[in-house]
Formats: C-alpha cells, sequence, structure tokens
C-alpha cells in the first residue's frame, strides 16, 4: 500500500475540499491509504467514508499569507496539519505528502523537516501547465532558486526528465530552456552556460532555446529556467489566459447574437477553460527532496485535491524518487574515484 | 508639418503594406508629411497618391533574421532603407522614423546613427500591451538592456510617464514593477533596489510590486523589469494569447452546435481577437533616443503600420522626447551644482 500524508488544512476551502478530495481518491485508486492531518472534529463531521483512512489530529492551518514561513513551521511543528503531514515522511509512516497550503511555508517546512535528497543540490518546484496540443508540459523552476548554478539546473531537468517518462509517459522527454531568442548565444551569462552545458549531457535530449511565444505550441516537454524567470512566465500565462477569459465574456455577452453563440457553444467554451484549468493537471511536485511533497493548488477543489494525490500516488508506484537517488548516487560514486 | 521617415522596406510585407499604411496616414492626418525611404521603382508602383509623400531610393533590405545587425548597418549605410531612414533625425531631414524592419538592426542602427539623449543612460524599447479594461498599458523594457541599474530603470518609467500623459492621455500613470510576489522584499537584488528608489521618488507614482498574474487587470498604467525579464513577460503574453486561441478554435469546431455557436458570435470573437491584436495599438517605441523612432510589428499590414505613423506624430506633436530632455538636463544641473 502506498501511505499519502494528506495536509487537510492548507487551502482555501480547507478542509472540506481535502476530505471530499481524499475519499474520492481512495474510491478510485485501490493501493493506497491516507492519513489526514488536521482537525479531528471537523474531519469526522465530513468524513462520510473512512475506508483506508486515517486521522492524526494537527488542527493549526498555518495562514495562506504567512509572513514568516519558517518560524511559522518551527514554532507549529506538533499542531500544524502541514508540519505534521511533512514529518511522517522522516518518520516513515507515510510515502508522500499532498498539501494546497500556503506555498512558502510548504517549501520552508520541506527543507527542515523533510530535507533534500543527498547530493541533490537545489530543490525545485516543477508545475504542470498545458499545451495546445493537450499533453501537460513541465516548468521548472517556479520559484524556488532566484538565483541558481548550471550544474543544479542540470539536476532539475534530469529528474523532471524521469519524472516526464514515468508520470506522464513521454519515452523520450525533450527539454528547452527559456531564453528571449531561439539562437545559441541569446540571452543572460547564465543562459549561455546552461546552453553549452546541456548540448554536452547524455542524461536527456536538449532542444535548446525556446522562446515563450511557443510556451503552448513547442514540442518540449520539460521548460526550464532559473527560479524567478519560470515563476514570471508561470504568473503570466495565468494572467493571460484569466484575462483573456474575461475580455472573451465580455465581447460575448456585449450583443444578443454573441450571447446565443455562447450558449450555443456553452459545453465547447466549458472545455476550453477545463484545457487551461490547473486542477485537471494536477499539483506542483517539489523535486529534489528525500521524499515527495505535492503542493496543490490552493484554491484547489476536490477533484483538483484528488488529482494531486493520484499524481502523488503514481510518483510511488513507479518510484520516480528512487531512479534520480540511484543516478545521483552513481555520479557521487565517480566523482569519489 | 511633421516630417516622418518611413523605412518602406522593413516587415514581412515590405513595401506593399508600408506605402498603404503610409498613404492611409496622409489621408487621415493633417499635419504630416512622409518620406518614404526604399525601392523608388517599387514604391512608385504602389504609391496611388502622393501628396506630402516623397520617396527617397534606397533599395536594400535588411533581412529580418539579420546575424550581425552592426555591421549589416554599417556595410549598407547609404543603400539601406533602414539606416537611411534613421539617419534622417541626425541630418535634420525628419523629425520620427517608423519600421518594421528587424528589431535588432533597428535597435544598433539607432544607437549608431541617431544616438542616445545625452544624459540618458540605456535606451529602452517599450511596446504597448493589451488590458482587460481595454486601456493600452506600456512595458519596460522589452529587450534592449538584459542587466541594468535602478537608476537607468527610473530614467525609463520617467520617459514612460511622460508618454503615457501626452500620448495615451493618462492624467496620473502609474508604475509597477514586474515581481515574483507583491509584498516589499520580493525578488532579486535588483527587484529590492529598485523598489526601495522607486518608493522615494516623485517623478511618478509607485504602485509597488505587481505580480504578472495581473497583468491583464492591474491598474498600473507602466510595467517595468529588466530587458530579460519584461521580454520574456511579453513573449509569455504573445504565446499564452495564441495558445489559446487555437484551443478556443479547436473546442468551438470540435461539434455542431460550438461551429453554430461561433458563427453566431463571430462578431464578437473578432472584437476579442481585436482586443488582443498589437496593430490595433500601434508599435513598440524606442525611448531615450535623440529623436523618436517607432518599431512597428514586423507582420504590420497597413492599418497596423499607419497606427505606428499616427503614434509617432502625436509623440513629435506633444514634444514627448522635448519634455524628457528638459527634466534630463535639469538633473544635470543639479548634479553639476
Amino acid at each position: 500500500m502506498i501511505r499519502i500524508a494528506v495536509d487537510a488544512m492548507g487551502g482555501d476551502y480547507a478542509p472540506k475540499e481535502q476530505v471530499e478530495g481524499a475519499m474520492l481518491a481512495i474510491k478510485k485508486i485501490k493501493d493506497i491509504e491516507i492519513i489526514l492531518y488536521g482537525d479531528e472534529l471537523q474531519i469526522k463531521q465530513l468524513l462520510t467514508d473512512d475506508e483506508r483512512i486515517t486521522i492524526v489530529h494537527a488542527p493549526y492551518q498555518i495562514p495562506m499569507g504567512e509572513k514568516n514561513p519558517i518560524s511559522a513551521i518551527k514554532t507549529n511543528k506538533k499542531t500544524s496539519s502541514m508540519a505534521r503531514a511533512l514529518s511522517s515522511l522522516r518518520e516513515g509512516t507515510a510515502d508522500s505528502v499532498v498539501s494546497s497550503g500556503a506555498t512558502q511555508a510548504l517549501i520552508a517546512g520541506a527543507h527542515i523537516l523533510v530535507r533534500r535528497m543527498k547530493g541533490f543540490k537545489r530543490t525545485a518546484i516543477a508545475p504542470v501547465i498545458p499545451s495546445v496540443s493537450g499533453l501537460p508540459k513541465i516548468l521548472l523552476d517556479a520559484g524556488g532558486n532566484l538565483t541558481i548554478k548550471p550544474e543544479y539546473m542540470l539536476q532539475q531537468a534530469f529528474f523532471a526528465k524521469i519524472y516526464a517518462q514515468e508520470v506522464l509517459n513521454r519515452p523520450n522527454p525533450v527539454v528547452g530552456l527559456i531564453n528571449i531568442g531561439t539562437e545559441p548565444g541569446k540571452g543572460r551569462e547564465l543562459d549561455h552556460e546552461v546552453f553549452e552545458l546541456f548540448s554536452k549531457t547524455d542524461l536527456f535530449e536538449f532542444y535548446g532555446n525556446i522562446e515563450p511565444k511557443t510556451i503552448l505550441t513547442s514540442p518540449c516537454d520539460i521548460f526550464i529556467s532559473d527560479g524567478f524567470t519560470a515563476n514570471i512566465v508561470m504568473k503570466t500565462m495565468e494572467g493571460t489566459a484569466k484575462g483573456m477569459g474575461e475580455i472573451l465574456k465580455k465581447s460575448l455577452t456585449s450583443t444578443f447574437f454573441g450571447k446565443i453563440g455562447a450558449l450555443l457553444a456553452r459545453k465547447n467554451l466549458k472545455q476550453f477553460k477545463k484545457a487551461l484549468n490547473a486542477s485537471e493537471i494536477g499539483g506542483a511536485v517539489i523535486y529534489g527532496l528525500y521524499k515527495p511533497v505535492i503542493k496543490a493548488q490552493g484554491s484547489s477543489n476536490a477533484y483538483g485535491f484528488y488529482n494531486g494525490i493520484r499524481q502523488a500516488a503514481e510518483i510511488c508506484r513507479k518510484d520516480v524518487f528512487g531512479k534520480v537517488k540511484a543516478y545521483i548516487d552513481s555520479t557521487k560514486e565517480t566523482a569519489n574515484e
């Protein structure tokens, strides 16, 4: 059985959507069991089916806008649902954590309570982004490391490759470097160095530079940049999609025929929205920890949260972290020779 | 009369769309005259009305993908339509240049042949981007300076403020710093320094950090970052808008009712597309040169190119560059005191 620790108090609609998401996951995925960390009383009121689900009482919710995440985690180590769920990985009582709590607190907590995979230099947050083809793509690193060395990005890209192979079923994932132009030599010093390093590696297939004007249509499976740039890309995609949705709605409702047209095409418009909806795709995985931690969207509904659990289970089932660790260990041996 | 030098050979559909755009501009804008730089024979065949339009024969077109823009400009100084148009500013035969030629060549050419405004440290390229409200916004700096100092960004933001006041009719333009979070202290070292500097200035109203997930809905009139980041934002917006358009089209045409709906709403969908279309808004202005140079989109049609000319005329009419120069000169005096 794969044991998944769920932070039931994290997220905008906690614990309701988290508990419902957990019940949905238990129903759909047969080889998992779930430990819900949260307010026992509140959870019990929501839990209509406790098959393979246990509760650990940890009622404190770290606020979404927490200004000092490190101290919040440290001070509430015993009572915070997030801290307790994260601790379960080191304690050996769970194999993976899913949380839709405050991102910064989750990252801080993961570093303090889960720690890095030995030899993996910089953890990365890897959200999954949509594409025109419908295949989900991986974006690295969406916030962890504002400044970073090329060799650390190589480790992250390799991690993403294993993830794409095992969880997204891509036989030969292709890595693209986010840049302001496609020609070699474009961009900053960092981009030149990464380009050179990635061009020489046989750890994965390197596509070269990609300009984000092809971010939804590029053949790459994995897009990589430093944490600042990738976070800006992710948020610009989000902002443009949201803004365009509003402009489209305004346009459609501005005339009678527009309204009728939108009514007739409502299924299609829903499908369009769904294609861009993060909860369809699952959460962001933190790469390079000792064990997998999944950040589901703060605004996750039960279905979005279920998708995060499904993703966590698949990562464990395919032993993604073990496969990356085997490579990291092998490079350490080479380095010691 | 405002004299506008037009690079008739630059752009994907040159010289046809450029010449038609020029004729449209002459018809609509009464206080301008246009000098067309390009292949005289080709232009004459297209020019059905030469009122207030003169031609200067300069037939060479710098290729759109030119790998070595500096040498391309230098070698073809006499025959390139772009180089000749740019030279006209220093020669005093024109007040502004509009070109939809290769961006890198235009920037290189502007630096070699037009030069910077004295005291203005780093020129910037400022494209105009759409918004949900319909008001165009300014994005800085979309490619000029991959690394930059906060004081130079202050000059650029001030330039944008004057432009927004005079050309976009914003009585009190607000400047936002593009960042990965809204709280002060977010982002890189550069962002912290810019935040501090902008917080103290009385040159313009500073909004604080803005995350690009509100790029289409934020109340800011001007968005600023270093040239790498702003270019990434611009290209991500472009890529997301384009990709979403394709996903929408795919969704709508996938069913019978979707097709009917799209047909009924076709005017609205067209309006939606128009709201996001760069040619409606005009070109990117290069800030900080001796005189204004406008980069119209390479794929400009006549209407898009006309909009670039309209923009150039308005910049001259309102003496945007003169107003910025007056401020720069005043700071020099203070510095010398």
